[in-house]
């Protein structure tokens, strides 16, 4: 039987994406070849590939004045890439450091650049994002860096930081599945395997405008430019990402688009949420109600062993993913796009029948 | 019916291996999930992983004092890593340019390092690989840069120059269908979509004592050391690519190592060069017998309309990939290590009743 896959990456996909992937696996579009076997020139590719950077516009509702980009290595390479694209000489970046993600961003930034914290949520244990006038960004900023979600503290940023620089935000574990401002940025990337597809690419936003002020010295991968230039195709792109994504994304234009991918985000969230709340303490949920992620809730039980157990009996009824990461402990139960809502369903009725039992 | 796929890059890869994919994509090995819906924490994952690190090595021979990485971005990617990794201050780097993939590897180190040309093939119009005493490396160098096939001329490296520095290679177009010779290497690098799976990686083998000696500073996703201490498990791998090689490798190992991966490609290649050199003329390859590459097997018609009824025909038998490149235009046949040696013999009949019909 199919798990609740309540992993925090790589995470489930819709089933229906997966089996009309199987179906197609070893012949494509009646090409007598495997889509992974396809030259990337190819008609046959090519359609799937155009037709993916249209659904990603379409869905994000990205302005035409962002190049959208395919780009291997994950959001962490773009913790590389994007200071060394956007800064000139003289400039400096500041980040928001509202959890590790926010760490590594700024961990890569500093060694290719000018790179500050411009907001540091350790003192408070990394369970709420900047309040208001709480983010100082320095003279000589060019741009802001913020993570729109942060996978292990379980948090999200609902209201964006009220600075006057563009914003360049790494939004992998909440991607598209809430409207983005796109005023305010300059570049929103994140790697595509939480919400959009499996493993191996981030896709990359970025404003033409803010490629054509710096025009650094870059080799060939590491230039937004190439990529844009090149419409992704400029080597061999990750096809099979970019063909499962695309049907993902169908997927997601078919429900009624992004407000309907956040609404059923809320729901499913809320569902889960409420369940802890309503457990008089048996679960709790450590982080400020502002800023809970609608994508990874942490929750804690009274002690560890009862977490143990817990995880002991999801595991029997095909509840994976559910253990909190290493550096955290407790549990999370990562509810990215395509979770069922039927999984969330069955992991609060076992979080009632568990907490009766004990 | 399945086609005769002699695409340049990405290519046909082996049907079993397809179907074997096909056959597990939603439910992997019991887990009620698609492996591209893993965890790459998960031991279901790690056990893939694992055994893709185990044949790679064990495919290749290389000795244990060479890390192997798995590393997304493609040969592109390592154009500009390489360097960036293995140079010192005042160290430099020759390339052999022997093609348009030699030039791309030099393009990108002179961004990122002082690189100069060591041999140019272009008088000869890329038509042979460096004769003995023919590639000269300037004082200060640390490494010479080969490329041990070119794809669009149609030529292989069979004799590596005679220098005393360290060589680094980019293999993609033949990895792994011939021994290598470890003792002259630093680095070996290759895209997989030509020989290995699918596009979206490549795997690097870079010799630990290359990596220990100059330690550049250098965000996580373009530094060696960073893939290596984490078994390319720092972020989240491109999972179906590793998943899908694995299957290739342990192909290539049961049918005899990398020794019978060789005797199949010079199989192959020799029928096909034969058929054409035994066509008093009409098809023609013009590239140095020396330097025949056993992957990209070029050939002329002897006019530009021939070529393109000949093209038209072989399409309706299903033979695919067959134009030559835009730059050099001519037919191309490329025999990557899983085309079946049917497929050879299908193109030399064709050639045969071709030309009989002219």
């Amino acid at each position: 039987m199919r798990a609740h896959n309540f992993g925090a990456g790589p995470c489930t996909l819709p089933l229906q994406v997966l089996e009309e992937a199987q179906a197609e696996f070893t012949d494509f579009a009646g090409s007598g070849m495997s889509l992974v076997e396809l030259s990337h020139r190819s008609a046959e590719y090519d359609a799937v590939h155009r037709r993916a950077l249209e659904l990603t516009r379409s869905v994000s509702r990205a302005p035409e004045d962002f190049a959208i980009l395919f780009v291997q290595g994950g959001a962490t390479l773009q913790f590389a890439m994007a200071p060394m694209n956007l800064l000139g000489p003289d400039e400096r970046a500041g980040y928001v450091v509202s959890g590790s993600w926010g760490q590594a961003a700024l961990a890569d930034g500093a060694v290719v650049a000018d790179a500050y914290p411009a907001w540091d949520g350790a003192t408070d244990s990394y369970r709420r994002m900047p309040g208001a006038g709480e983010v100082t960004v320095q003279p000589g900023t060019r741009f802001l860096h913020v993570t729109s979600n942060e996978t292990i503290g379980g948090i999200r940023m609902t209201a964006l930081p009220d600075v006057d620089v563009p914003l360049v935000a790494d939004m992998s574990s909440d991607y598209l599945s809430r409207p983005i401002d796109w005023d305010r940025y300059d570049l929103v990337y994140g790697g595509v395997q939480k919400n959009l597809g499996p493993a191996g690419m981030a896709v990359v936003f970025v404003r033409r405008s803010a490629l054509d002020r710096v025009a650094p010295r870059l080799p060939k991968y590491l230039d937004y430019r190439w990529h844009a230039e090149s419409d992704s195709l400029g080597n061999t792109p990750p096809m099979f990402p970019i063909y499962l994504m695309a049907k993902v994304l169908a997927g997601m234009e078919a429900m009624g688009g992004i407000e309907a991918v956040e609404r059923a985000a809320e729901d499913k969230a809320a569902l889960l949420y409420a369940a802890i709340d309503g457990s008089d303490g048996f679960y709790a949920n450590p982080v400020d109600p502002e800023a809970r992620s609608l994508m990874n809730v942490v929750f804690t039980l009274p002690n560890a062993d009862l977490e143990k157990e817990f995880l002991a009996g999801a595991a029997q009824r095909h509840m994976i993913g559910l253990k909190g990461h290493r550096s955290v402990g407790g549990c999370r139960a990562s509810l990215y796009a395509a979770l069922p809502r039927a999984s969330v369903e069955a992991l609060c009725d076992y979080l009632a029948e568990f907490r009766r039992g004990h």
